[in-house]
């Protein structure tokens, strides 16, 4: 272990920083005057290639190279050892999964350096700044609901993790080597055997759901509509996210144009929302989903917090635990019996004369329609698949930036029947690409997938819905606690599942729940 | 300029590294939530030792002192000039009072090396994490109203601060080492005579005013009492903002326990407040004192944002700014003439039956009172003095950290004539002992001393009175723009005062002012 205590400097070093980017941009997207945008992308791109040259070309991949692991076998401690379940034996020896922490945040810090040291210093820099410019072109043609204001800049983020995937190398689809940073070892052959499954499933059972007259007759009744006053909503919010169990003395509740998470550490993870004054829905599940991430990031373990293996491990492990919180949790009649009463005196113009049971329809409304985040459950999936299906076009170099918005109506027609009537609720309604996240949303379906799979183990152990009904969400959100967000880095989210629920991911218990869900709801009698 | 490549790369690295810095502290200063600031302090550690490496150990000084002034005077283009208002003869020479302004930003980051470089790594790194604790630690005791919460802490920080003096050394008096920091070449020797000019002529006129009917008279009307919702104060410190000049483009309005203000880049120069329910003035006389810091910042040229002479020369030069926009402009009758109406229809309940002369009597009230922010003008630098004699003490070892409220206590009585009930309203009301800002105080008096002589020059040059009365503030600003804002650190603080008043600092025209404008007020029939 002779050069661990540099590395471990090393390692702050790269957090540090890491920490200063992510705070820019979160400064960036929810309160930073838009004037400072351009010289706030000069910072950041200098930062980033503060960045690039401690990770990269600072020595750390030979000091780590010179390690021997048994030599960390041999000298860790169990005192050194603070996660919760570990076998027995496993505490015994001091290792984790057959190695030591030390090991694995070694071990990640070098798949870190081998990615990043593909890339150019100066274009790795460079894209810094384009994705600063991105996110400014981006909101610039929203706010004048004009594609020609983004495309320019569309086209050099896409030029660049164009040669980003040549810089990483693929097997078999371009579009892989952009899979693998959000969910390592996902590709297009899997996401084509999921996706096709939950096509062939959920198309024709969204045919009976809109064939509902149950829904039909709740549709009709126009449950939450409204003004909602954006002063009211975020006093809302904040009674709704302490509800659930926000930790606000180690979080945060902002506004931004799109709603996210960002964590700096597991004592300081934040949520965003927007508010929209003639839609509560809006703000209340994003408030739920992004809670869903930040209570991951809480509870990652204090061992891991603030090094390389301190946040979560995939984009699909994330999702499935926001979108567990906003579905599964959050659109359940358990969730909202106890606090029904509450929004009704909050908002009693839009829900006083509302029953229960018809605002727990309302809030899962199947509606071809056409803004991702707000989309019910059951077509959220065929969001996700026109824009995957756009992504692998785009990589493979079968469509062009200008044909956009073209493929984008077109797959809207073919999965949703609906084509939208402005560019604001079609193509430009996501922030993702003006920062060159491609690769990215498929993670939102598989993420739901999982979060199926993960309710179904831990109602195994835990009553969820009695505990919901009895708004405690102790044994609810420590399971995953316990099984999931402690962990950080340290399991793969293959190893997740296995422990977790005992066997491999089964996408079947996805279409399984939607189809039970959405028949008990508007089907059955 | 065989060097000056690389000099420019490493300034832009310093410059981001402090960005970063700076945006965390804002972050923290503002909404990070209080569970995260324990590990915010390691991250800032962790950056400041970067910056301390960046700064002095990564080969900056070498390249510097490779350069040769010559160089740069014959490469220098016309094309790099950009400044205003040069002469003639500078301007065919490319060059700034005998230099270029790249020499200069060379000088002034050598004297930035040379400083710093005193200080051992370990020493400087350790400091920015305590004095994050220190702020932690005051919040904490403040809202306990319990300076022995505080205590511990302070004294560690001034156990630092005294080394700090140690190591950067000093002529005469220990705490010049301090007063350096923050007004260039500034002594004890000099505020000693700087204070007691102002002791002997304020004390004994504040004892005139003090026996003004006309003042009782206003005093005895409470004006300005009242409840002032927040929401509605926020909603009149943007119109207020807004009317003075502030560029919410480039530029921001937080809250924060301590009003400040804080720039990232020309383009990112934002201000702080903190909204008391039962005292308007309090907002709107820090929101006019953040504004001239801000505009300060906005308005340094284009060509040293971002470098080392990319802000303010000097907290003395910052507080004429700010004390200028507070007081000279803030509290005349000609700058509430045309929008008195408009606070009277915000806050009706405590203005609409107000007229404007009592009111502008009711901001300019001479009060022995405990905090300073909230000090008029004549009482204001007795404030000052009180932490000076302190300050002064602290660090000629013949004051204790236990023998502060005490001290705080007999010299307010001695300047004041009043002793505080508790320690909120007395030794714990400011903030910038627990960040380790000894020293910053007297050069609060200096800048309102500065502002004055500005002022009486500006006054020859623009109709001050009439633009604020038309609410018109472009020529007002622009003279400041123009003959001190756009320098940044160019030009040394006795340079600003000479080029800009045609005389050196006197500060009779503080006595003047102050004299001439409570008589006017207070003693004038």
């Amino acid at each position: 272990m002779k050069n661990w205590k540099e590395i471990e400097q090393k390692m702050q070093t790269l957090d540090a920083l890491q920490h200063a980017m992510n705070k820019i941009l979160y400064d960036m997207e929810t309160i930073a005057p838009s004037g400072a945008i351009p010289k706030i992308g000069k910072t950041l791109e200098t930062l980033s290639g503060i960045y690039y040259y401690e990770l990269v070309d600072n020595g750390l991949l030979a000091l780590i190279e010179a390690e021997k692991e048994a030599d960390y076998l041999e000298a860790i401690s169990i005192d050194a050892i603070e996660l919760d379940d570990l076998s027995r034996e496993e505490k015994a020896a001091g290792t984790f999964f057959g190695t030591t922490i030390e090991w694995d945040m070694m071990k990640e810090l070098k798949r870190e350096i081998q990615k990043i040291s593909k890339i150019p210093a100066d274009s790795y820099r460079a894209f810094q700044e384009l994705s600063i410019i991105g996110h400014a072109k981006w909101l610039e043609a929203k706010a004048a609901n004009d594609f020609a204001i983004f495309a320019p800049t569309l086209k050099k983020i896409i030029a660049y993790k164009k040669q980003y995937i040549e810089y990483q190398g693929y097997d078999q689809h371009p579009y892989d080597a952009l899979l693998d940073d959000y969910e390592p070892g996902l590709t297009v052959t899997e996401l084509d055997i999921f996706f096709s499954g939950l096509r062939e499933k959920i198309i024709p059972f969204l045919k009976k759901i809109n064939a509902s007259e149950k829904m039909q007759a709740i549709t009709d009744k126009k449950i939450g509509e409204g003004f909602f006053l954006q002063a009211k909503q975020e006093e809302f919010m904040v009674f709704l996210a302490k509800y659930i169990g926000y930790d606000f003395n180690r979080g945060q509740l902002g506004i931004s144009a799109h709603p996210f998470s960002q964590s700096f550490s597991n004592d300081d993870a934040r949520i965003t929302t927007r508010y929209v004054e003639h839609d509560i829905y809006s703000s209340i599940f994003s408030i739920l989903h992004e809670f869903g991430h930040a209570i991951y990031e809480q509870n990652i373990a204090e061992k891991l917090t603030m090094t390389p293996l301190g946040s979560g491990i995939s984009m699909g492990i994330h999702e499935s635990q926001s979108r567990f919180y906003e579905n599964m949790i959050g659109r359940s009649e358990s969730f909202w019996n106890p606090i029904y009463p509450a929004i009704q005196a909050f908002f009693p113009d839009s829900f006083a004369d509302v029953c229960l049971a018809d605002f727990i329809a309302s809030i899962n409304l199947v509606e071809q329609s056409f803004i991702r985040v707000e989309a019910d459950e059951l077509t959220y999936p065929l969001h996700i698949m026109v824009r995957y299906e756009i992504e692998k076009k785009l990589f493979s170099d079968t469509l062009t930036v200008e044909q956009l918005p073209e493929a984008w109506n077109t797959l809207m027609m073919e999965y949703l029947g609906i084509t939208p009537a402005n560019v604001n609720e079609g193509i430009l309604q996501d922030i993702h690409w003006s920062q060159g996240y491609f690769g990215y949303f498929p993670t939102y379906a598989l993420g739901s997938a999982y979060s199926a799979q993960f309710f179904e183990a831990m109602k195994r152990e835990v009553d969820v819905e009695k505990d919901a009904r009895d708004g405690d969400f102790t044994a609810i959100t420590s399971f995953l606690a316990r099984n999931i967000h402690q962990f950080g880095k340290l399991k793969t989210p293959k190893e997740l599942m296995i422990d977790t629920t005992g066997e491999a991911f089964n996408p079947d218990y996805y279409i399984d729940y939607l189809i039970e869900k959405y028949s008990t709801l508007f089907l059955n009698k």
